[in-house]
């Protein structure tokens, strides 16, 4: 009920322009701006909430295509705001687990204010002895997605050989890292040379290379891997994928959660080289972080002393303000970002 | 040691003439005959065997390329016979474990007689009450995969739904009929009117389609899926697999033995789909029946009763006489074959 003594704001927004096919650019998202009220319907088990930092990642591409809804995720809508995952405080609250002034992180919109309708499918924040963009990636769901596909998906044992692709990124940095907690011999690769200097220098990798300077990937694999790979974490999918297939061990494990290299083209490119599952007896899984989240609490009791004990460190880009934040997302699409990137929309 | 009173005997045999590119043909093998001793040498643990019944197998196809040797194969050496598994019948031993007239079934030589030096790579058959050629197929290398492929390697369930290509062949007119005994709804494609009947009449599929008549692979999957393919048993590889991947279910499982469409292309097809293995989170894995010969008589305790209790049948493919294997194995990539490819060499 609008009425007499209610706080409007405005809201400043990023609106999804139209559906997207081949690469994205900035022009398919604008800066919109119109006014709130700061509260919601009662009755509704609504939240309205304050965004702090969202999160871009490589998944939001598939979305600005239209595509058949699964029980993930649903295609952004022309005409409105942004969907993706952030960290943001409650401002007003009609569901009775949350209260103003929480911290949540979970799925939100790309706007200052939203109004969330499943508050259920929140995250509260109870640890903000870390900084609170962390749960845009490794506390949130790049962090699940890096713990739950390398423990439970890539069933690593001490010793083994671990590549990881878009190493760097915000899934790729926790992979390697949590590889090397593990015992295994870790080697990345990433677009530049200054990610290549801080998988070695600031992650512990034990090799890793630019691929963009490599013409022969297979060759470029063998000379890091003289003996084969016994775990592959995907994050690129295509020519990368075909080169690791040769390079596989035998009873090696490719853990896929992503492949970013195939998102932006109107067909994805083949893969040649999937016989070599067979004598090798690869398992490829495709996961997705949700699958865990179950886990979560048990994810955070294991993860956050190995943060406050210096154990694993994580690199963040973080632009500020919500006009910047089309930039930032189409940058994951050209390796622009380094380590993960988050948008800055409020400090509390 | 040569000597007086030895007895020679002629051989015949399937020369492989030289490594091959593309689509095979008969004339990639030839007939050769030469003289043979039946006997040993003193302690080299060898023995002699008469092959009774040869086997044509896929998998044949890639040795007759100059592949890597792997642990499971090496290639077919040209100007000496063609190697393969079959069942044979031991005529001289110089091993303790053999003697005369014992009956085995593993890799022999596609000749009358072969000089086995590792017959400890051999299985001796003790159960003689079913077709001695049975353990070319049903009860060899075929049977194993198809037992421990769907059991294994597909974790099936009650009610899924079970997709095989290439199905009324060796492994997987047996897939299909594990699967119906485990209460699947089993839908399979082969290459001909016949081999559909076949599969539905004789094996009990609930449905079967002839992928030639099929323009679209898609469209014909989601006839006979609407919902979704929980397993699917992969024979083929290329076209098929993409057109699959599209229609798997959440969780869903392939199981990868071989890709005969692959097989005699120059560059294998390239597989497009991939990407749907991460919403959807499919397993795909690539096995081979070695992996399970610990299992074997397991294995046997399981299928033999089936089979003698008629739950389970087996069509088989025979032509007689070596003259006639190199046709019989050239005819498996054209789908001349109906049921499992057999040469009879001689009866005991």
């Amino acid at each position: 009920m609008a009425g007499e003594g209610e706080e409007m704001v405005k809201n400043k927004q990023v609106i999804f322009r139209d559906y997207v096919t081949g690469f994205p650019s900035e022009s398919d998202m604008y800066i919109s701006s119109s006014s709130l009220s700061l509260k919601v319907p009662e009755g509704s088990k609504s939240v309205l909430v304050k965004n702090l930092y969202l999160s871009c990642d490589p998944y939001m591409r598939i979305l600005m295509e239209k595509v058949e809804a699964n029980r993930d995720f649903a295609s952004l809508t022309p005409g409105s705001p942004v969907t993706g995952l952030g960290v943001a405080k409650v401002v007003v609250s009609d569901h009775p687990e949350f209260k103003k002034g929480d911290l949540v992180w979970g799925p939100t919109g790309w706007e200052e204010y939203s109004l969330i309708k499943k508050p259920e499918a929140f995250f509260k924040i109870h640890h903000t002895d870390v900084p609170l963009s962390y749960y845009t990636g490794i506390l949130g769901m790049p962090g699940t997605t890096a713990w739950a596909g390398f423990s439970e998906v890539c069933s690593p044992k001490k010793g083994e050989s671990v590549y990881i692709s878009a190493a760097s990124g915000a899934v790729g940095q926790l992979v390697g890292q949590f590889a090397k907690l593990m015992g295994c011999y870790v080697v990345g690769s990433a677009g530049s040379k200054e990610k290549v200097k801080l998988l070695k220098n600031k992650f512990g990798f034990d090799e890793a290379f630019n691929y963009k300077e490599e013409h022969d990937l297979d060759a470029a694999l063998k000379r890091y891997f003289p003996e084969g790979i016994d775990i592959y974490f995907e994050n690129v999918g295509g020519k990368m994928l075909d080169a690791v297939l040769i390079n596989m061990r035998v009873n090696g494990r490719i853990a896929v959660c992503g492949m970013i290299s195939q998102y932006n083209l109107k067909q994805p490119e083949g893969v040649h080289n999937l016989m070599h599952i067979i004598p090798n007896r690869i398992r490829i899984k495709g996961f997705a972080a949700f699958d865990y989240y179950g886990q979560y609490s048990q994810f955070l009791d294991q993860v956050l002393p190995m943060i406050r004990e210096g154990k694993i460190v994580y690199v963040e880009d973080i632009v500020e303000g919500l006009e910047n934040a089309p930039g930032a997302l189409i940058g994951l699409f050209t390796g622009r970002n380094f380590g993960k990137q988050v948008v800055l929309v409020a400090k509390e």
